[in-house]
């Protein structure tokens, strides 16, 4: 596991540059991609383009179809299949999108009103219905058996991750591997069907395969921590979402897990008022804050983070050094990094 | 067309038993249909099959896997693979209702309460969202590009007309061709897929997946087009729904086109004051009756429906006559008579 003090120096040299050089990297393809998803979200009931525009346009990393992109180009890919499918992996992640912010009644995404705030909760469920099906129709038109697995099987997994992630909610019973499978569902299969199905497309052994697929695992449970992390320390224009949210609907992700664990009897009342019974005054978050400084909270989820972290990066040791290979190792580091 | 007279006749002659003859004749079949739907809306989560199982479990005619079973039926299919496909059909079908109940915020479905009501919003998108992935999985395993081309094309316009469906409501504007691409695709584009892919797997000529395809698509119409006319007539206990629902929701369909279409001024203000205001008092529902029940909307609105219904029967005319071929005919009669 990569240590803090490396973490300091990589910020030092100037490392902390984030998603770009990856896009940069694949911009043509990613054009061509961002092509594909507009000419895929049109219908001609207007109300689907102008809702799915809203979200796909506006402020999109683009971070799955571009790890598509990338593993493709990893295993040496000449052919055109991976865009399409890069643009189905985002189609399926935007549908995902859009259902969560109704579910979590979220107002606001990447410093943005949602779709359900501006059009209301029907159209964000059913477009994200029409998003999802179109999705599959790019798959089919692709002609894969064994990517539309991959794929179906990660949707699948993904809901899943949803509704136990529901389950979790208000449970301060919730243990840190709860989370962890919870976070392996809802995040982690889709960052990790959309780097396997780069070695599917470029019909490279077994072996490969799978090391895409535990890259994009890994750093998929880490790119979570981290998200969740965010949630309690970042601040409202860097991470383009309110902070404390996840306190305010009491979600249950690993800071809080940490925290309750090594609480005392009278931090266990403040956590379950908090976070069952959503009990919560103005002070709340600043003492919820509080407190998982002092129980060293914010290291620790980082260390997890981290172990996940290098773990992607080890699986990435298959492939020969190449610039892509690079650039997706540093992807990683960044998404450890953005925690500082 | 079939007239009225005729209709008075089948009744007369005790015709009018529904589903069960059709249900009876593929009874093995579906029995090994629903086995499949238990076993595959099962996940560790355990949230997932409870509200699954409510909504699957509870009253459901399953009537589309009957269409697909019947199709196979039709064109001599001897095999297994219509067995996977019609749980598909359930499943695309059960995440629809899921999704239209949240929509809707309905509270009753075939006199129970719906999981909406139950369980919340949010689990209710994220189940229909996992059955909708596993009728996606279902297809892959039985691997037909052909059927998984017909049944995700056939997801994503429903799609599109739920949410064109969404754009007419309180619009007394829409027209009768309006309400019948909406009807077309909510509801008819999974009545013809699940028509259509009975031929496929049986391997049968264009000719005869086209000919189920027509009959499916048509006998989806006009089925709709009496679902929402019992919204205006069938008692509570008949229908398993809350008479009135398109009424109080501002929903346009076909009896308020009608009567909209040959209202005076004065019916135009109370028309507009009930679904476009949503202006409603307790008198209305009987005043919007007594409205329809003078421009004789009832009659005509049966007449669309008798005019697809007719063509869900001519389509048939392809195939000669057999036990299975009867009964889907009496099926569609059924849809008419059901009416009264």
């Amino acid at each position: 596991m990569r240590g803090l003090a490396g973490i300091e120096v990589a910020r030092e040299t100037g490392r902390r540059n984030g998603l770009e050089p990856l896009t940069a990297l694949v911009q043509d393809e990613l054009q061509a991609v961002n092509r594909l998803i507009l000419e895929r979200m049109n219908s001609p009931v207007s109300l689907i383009p102008q809702l799915a525009g809203h979200i796909i346009a506006a402020g999109g990393k683009r971070l799955r179809p571009i790890l598509t992109l990338a593993s493709a180009r990893l295993c040496g890919y000449q052919g055109r299949r991976h865009l399409h499918l890069a643009a189905c992996v985002e189609f399926i992640h935007t549908a995902t999108l859009l259902h969560d912010d109704v579910v979590d009644q979220s107002n606001l995404r990447r410093g943005l009103s949602t779709a359900n705030a501006l059009w209301g909760n029907q159209p964000s469920v059913l477009v994200g219905d029409f998003l999802f099906s179109r999705a599959f129709q790019l798959m089919v038109a692709d002609g894969s058996l064994k990517v539309l697995k991959i794929l179906s099987d990660a949707s699948a997994v993904i809901a899943e991750g949803e509704v136990q992630q529901l389950l979790t909610t208000n449970d301060t019973a919730t243990g840190v591997q709860d989370y962890l499978d919870v976070v392996g569902a809802k995040t982690a299969a889709l960052f990790s069907a959309a780097c396997q199905i780069g070695a599917v497309v470029a019909e490279r052994p077994e072996t490969e395969e799978a090391a895409l697929e535990a890259f994009g695992r890994n750093f998929g449970i880490a790119f979570q921590i981290i998200d969740d992390l965010l949630d309690y320390s970042a601040s409202q224009v860097e991470l383009g979402k309110t902070i404390g949210d996840d306190f305010r609907e009491g979600k249950i992700t690993l800071p809080v897990i940490l925290a309750f664990a090594r609480a005392d009897d009278g931090e266990r009342v403040f956590w379950r008022r908090c976070l069952e019974d959503m009990d919560q005054t103005d002070g709340d978050f600043g003492q919820a804050l509080a407190l998982m400084s002092r129980h060293k909270v914010f290291d620790d989820t980082l260390a997890y983070a981290q172990a996940y972290a290098a773990d992607a990066r080890e699986a990435l040791g298959l492939f020969p050094q190449s610039p892509v290979r690079s650039e997706m190792l540093d992807l990683v580091d960044f998404c450890i990094e953005r925690a500082y």
